[in-house]
């Protein structure tokens, strides 16, 4: 299947996404916060189990390699949700402005699922992992170095 | 498969299923802590969107329901090694001592587990999702009420 849209178009479908969602599954700004800082501390904590196998600081184990993979695939979809116009309040640690970019921070955000979908293949290996862990991180990176505050 | 084991063995099992992870898997008792509340936001954020389902403050919605229930199977695995012996420090919002009583604890952890478990299957009609969505919430109260200090 192959889908084209017009720059507008994406443009348009990105921000029809954004506007629903935070309203119907978000009561308060500080709930998407919380939610979205969540869901990255659990990404990070398993990110960080596949980056000391790939490092050599605890041995490589597969099918603990495959748990923290399918959790960083399955949690990579869940922060997006959580970033309402503008919700650089209270506890929120973002640097920029990525509502101003809508499309950019969209596809920062399909680059990271693009890299976690294939972790839990590639962690089979510790070539695999070490190979994907590197991708994977470098997507993660890409959108800190932009929006993300560090405090 | 059936699987027998006497109380003395299945303390021993227990007892060193907690003593590895944590010391493994944490720097810092601080992260565990981080982590495990990280994990329960996610998952409380998702049991709120079924659970608005259920009550009839938003519609039914079949693939949002099986969205939110897999994010509840996965994520309520991971909490569990992230409870290091005496960890009600910091952050923590513990109330009495699930150290105390490990088989009790694992047995509140193990019965969420086999409610989550069903979640997926059982959200494909309003019927089921009610259903499965009481369930799992019982379990969730059944530790709440005992180990959970609300502040």
């Amino acid at each position: 299947m192959k889908m084209t849209l017009s720059g507008a178009a994406a443009l348009t479908a990105v921000c029809l996404a954004w506007a629903q969602p935070v309203a119907a599954q978000f009561a308060k700004v500080d709930d998407a916060i919380k939610y979205r800082q969540s869901a990255f501390t659990v990404m990070n904590i398993h990110m960080g189990r596949l980056g000391a196998m790939a490092r050599g600081d605890v041995p490589f184990d597969a099918a603990a390699a495959q748990a923290s993979a399918k959790v960083v695939e399955l949690v990579s979809h869940l922060p997006w949700d959580a970033f309402p116009a503008g919700s650089n309040t209270g506890a929120a640690k973002i640097k920029g402005d990525p509502w101003k970019d809508p499309a950019g921070f969209a596809k920062l955000q399909e680059d990271l699922k693009a890299q976690t979908a294939k972790l839990p293949a590639a962690v089979a290996t510790l070539d695999g992992l070490k190979g994907q862990v590197g991708a994977t991180g470098r997507a993660c990176r890409a959108c800190h170095e932009q929006y993300r505050e560090v405090r």
